[in-house]
């Protein structure tokens, strides 16, 4: 039992690194089972499918990421703080991640969605889900900051939904000039988007 | 040479169709081949390999979109409708896409951009060069707008990338909900970016 949730863990470790560097459709399972050092009798016995296992990755993933997310955006700071630690973490999680594999691998999510959105229902429904999840967790914070009359956003959810969507569009730009810098400007975005007001800003830049 | 060239357009259609629909990864000479009704040995006649054609096939589109930048943000309007108008172009292309083909298949640029910019020098390059002449228009509308006294961003280039990641952001929810209402929010997150006044927002909302 030992030797064989290893080789699960094993599959799962070199998918997640084939996933991150060059998506989804360019991934072969021979090779997955190859980079594992695993045979691929082993693959089938633990993942019905290609589609099984990136959906477990993807799973993978949001499980290590929302633990983040749910740290910062739960935390004890205020909420306009809270949101600038994500920025953050997001900034250190994509250096680190230049720093180990030489390039700006993105938002796996990001990646899948614009990837495979279009091709597998099963990866569109969990994607969604996570985004959702976010957008959650933001806006909650969101509605925290409105409360304490902060910022004026006019409709919480869309805000929430707008600071998530740039933060990916920023993402993107990142991974494709393979440069981390360009996310130092989610913050004073994100205060712009939610109508924070000038002392604030000030205050906060 | 009539029947030569008609077979190279047939192998752009098809690349450019397939393409949107699955990406790059995905895709295989022969079966490009196979939907533009041409025997392989034509299509390295006309291109060197996938990536020479994915070239052809991402300049193609970008003759085509630029069309439609610089028509309307070299147009007669006055700046911010400027981008007001190019955020319903990008919604009406979106949704035309969509009733073509079912599903919204986003940004080629963007979608290339995180599934395989980390791959391809050749293609990274020609994406970066797309999203620098994108990010150029609306910066030079910015300055204008700004000249007016319309906005208030600090640093017109930043504010350019950031209304171009917005937009990034918005059409990956677009696509990955199938849904290109996502795109009404372009517009008010485009003058919170770049703090419009207050009077400009109530009258152009």
């Amino acid at each position: 039992m030992g030797r064989t949730s290893d080789a699960k863990n094993k599959i799962l470790t070199a998918a997640r690194s084939l996933l991150e560097q060059r998506g989804y459709s360019a991934l072969g399972v021979a090779e997955i089972c190859k980079t594992a050092g695993v045979p691929k009798g082993s693959f089938y016995y633990f993942f019905e499918s290609k589609e099984a296992l990136a959906l477990a990755v993807i799973d993978e993933r949001w499980a290590d990421e929302r633990r983040d997310w749910e740290r910062i955006l739960r935390g004890d700071a205020e909420p306009l703080q809270r949101l600038k630690q994500l920025f953050e973490a997001t900034e250190s999680r994509q250096r680190e991640g230049q720093e180990n594999c030489g390039v700006v691998s993105g938002c796996m999510f990001g990646n899948l969605s614009l990837e495979m959105s279009n091709q597998t229902d099963a990866v569109r429904e969990r994607l969604q889900e996570i985004f959702e999840a976010q957008v959650d967790m933001v806006e909650t914070t969101i509605t925290e900051a409105l409360g304490r009359g902060e910022i004026t956003a006019a409709d919480p959810r869309e805000a929430a939904r707008s600071v998530v969507a740039q933060l990916e569009g920023q993402v993107l730009f990142a991974k494709l000039y393979n440069n981390t810098l360009q996310l130092r400007t989610l913050w004073p975005n994100c205060l712009a988007l939610l109508g924070a007001h000038k002392p604030q800003v000030a205050e906060l830049a």
